[in-house]
């Protein structure tokens, strides 16, 4: 079969072995698989995201091949020894990118044992596998794995009826977020991008103010917001002060580049909460005698449980969240190392969909 | 007056014009008063402190001398005007190191406005006045303060009956940490310091474990501490690997010198909290991505409310928490900038008590 592999960090396409699936696992063909950040992040940071998978009990031999690609959406072609066939060949399958081989977990896209999205076939987990339901096209349903971080950041943050929130960065991981937050009722979202068509799918996602950090300050917007918000009228004035006490803000930091915690923590208020789903690989310094005055609280999180997965594979195909806005492009296999280059420009991208049977 | 005065990033004993209380102040003497390692941090890292300061909206004009001093007891001399005269003069208060002059408040020991407790006389706010009970000796009266900041991020921490904690760091904040944990009944409590002298005193103030970093890790304690607690033994193995699923770990990082976070991050397990109550004032680097694999969360604090100082000032004078051991000197002013450099050698000195009066 056909694969875009990472070898000696490039990427390139290539023949390799199709896999085979052991027992509880399926043989898939591979219909859409979204281009994630993170891919881009350990094609370019690749010695700290191997050093990091190591520390975390993956195994990434930097040495071998690499076929990424986690945001998968795939054809059932084969069942393997102990499986129980309830998805029968043919039918389409979304399914969190994990495997689990002799009791150990491998994550499919970062694995050197199996090979992830960018290539024509994989072995998923049979137990994992989720019907795609209601004719939902594969494209969208692939969109299943990011829209699916952003729902778990919002159910970390675990909101309470006060709180106004801010998004910062509105890639993918920001709209996702964003998508989440209006499902979930919450009012307003306002969220801040340098990109005007990232702001503009911002506003499609469902942020209802979006800032452009060059123009003016997301913190102000915020500020004006939770001020006007029916929890900043109902908030009663500071005893000391005189100054109507804001209500509390939650900030989802969803850029992931060094300095940018540090600049949240300026423009935050005192008891801000920051929600980090941006994945920074870098080291990156903040200052905790500015989070400390402010006592400010950052929850850094990761990925979804299957049921959270599973809850955002129904949004996406009862239309409570629509993706098709954050698809931008379709990709071949051939495609796939410009598509890397093109999502740096985040005026022309959003999400690009590799679709491995595509000539 | 005398005083103990910081004038061009020096410590220096000077006479000083005493302060007048003005409307709604009690002037007093100063009996004793503590040193605080953000007093030290404030000498050493300066201009830091005040960029700081007044990114706050405090007022600490560089070039104008400052009398620190926040932790401190003092006895009433005089009342100012539109006072209710409420403590006699000669009793002994304790405060909250706040005074509200026209509206605005003041830090009694970090305001170039005011003298904070390294002077003979200071003016404090009489709403805020707490009468010293039981007799209490001057100088535990004047340790409410720093116990008051362990008690609070101990509130913060917003401990669940299945969390195991570990306390990074047994200077006084630690040593403060670890006093709240004994009086809230928390069980076990693990505390690390490099320090002999400060593990004895960690076990002094309630601490079940002492770990010296330099001979093993006090995350492998806190581990092993954790399966062994009965929320360990209570816990499920997760059903994918077998294991034994350890309680969360909520640990507090006493310490406030660049790169601890990040090594926490490293010795932690998922899901763990950190509670950051040392003052780092240098910028520190840390991992996100170390953050995001573990799902951590970071709780920054400051401080305490005014009925967080009122209940530790009581915890204290009840012998719910004894601080006599924590009190490692005693000095007159002339002896404070010597003091400031004993502090530096942890094996000497805990808390140092300056008494004005002292010859």
């Amino acid at each position: 079969m056909r694969a875009a592999v990472m070898r000696n960090r490039q990427l390139l396409v290539d023949e390799m072995k199709a896999p085979e699936p052991e027992a509880g696992e399926v043989l898939v063909r591979t219909v859409a698989c979204g281009i994630c950040g993170s891919d881009l992040h350990a094609l370019k940071h690749f010695d700290q995201f191997t050093e990091l998978a190591t520390g975390m009990g993956s195994t990434i031999d930097p040495g071998a091949d690499l076929v990424m690609g986690h945001e998968f959406c795939a054809e059932v072609l084969d069942h393997g020894p102990g499986t129980t066939k309830q998805h029968a060949v043919g039918s389409l399958v979304c399914s969190v990118p994990m495997l689990l081989r002799a009791g150990a977990p491998l994550t499919v896209g970062y694995s050197n044992l199996i090979p992830g999205g960018y290539a024509e076939q994989m072995v998923l987990f049979e137990p994992l596998l989720l019907a795609v339901p209601n004719g939902l096209p594969a494209d969208h349903a692939a969109m299943t794995e990011p829209m699916a971080v952003g729902w778990h950041a919002v159910e970390k943050a675990a909101l309470t009826a006060d709180e106004v929130v801010l998004v910062i960065g509105c890639g993918p991981v920001g709209l996702a977020v964003i998508s989440a937050l209006k499902v979930k009722g919450v009012s307003p979202i306002i969220a801040a991008d340098f990109s005007p068509a990232r702001r503009a799918l911002a506003l499609k996602m469902g942020a209802d103010e979006v800032v452009d950090p060059a123009a003016s300050s997301p913190y102000d917007s915020w500020r004006a917001a939770a001020a006007a918000s029916k929890q900043g009228e109902r908030a009663e004035a500071n005893p000391l002060t005189g100054e109507r006490q804001l209500p509390p803000g939650v900030f989802f930091e969803c850029v992931g580049v060094p300095g940018v915690i540090d600049q949240m923590m300026v423009g935050a208020e005192k008891g801000c909460r920051f929600v980090v789903v941006g994945v920074c690989m870098e080291s990156d310094p903040i200052r905790p005698l500015l989070a400390i005055s402010k006592e400010l609280s950052l929850q850094f999180v990761l990925g979804y449980s299957p049921e959270e997965f599973a809850l955002t594979l129904n949004n996406i195909a009862e239309g409570r969240i629509d993706v098709a806005p954050l698809i931008t492009g379709h990709v071949g296999l051939d495609g796939v190392a410009q598509a890397f280059v093109d999502l740096g420009t985040p005026e022309k991208h959003a999400k690009i969909i590799v679709e491995p049977g595509r000539s």
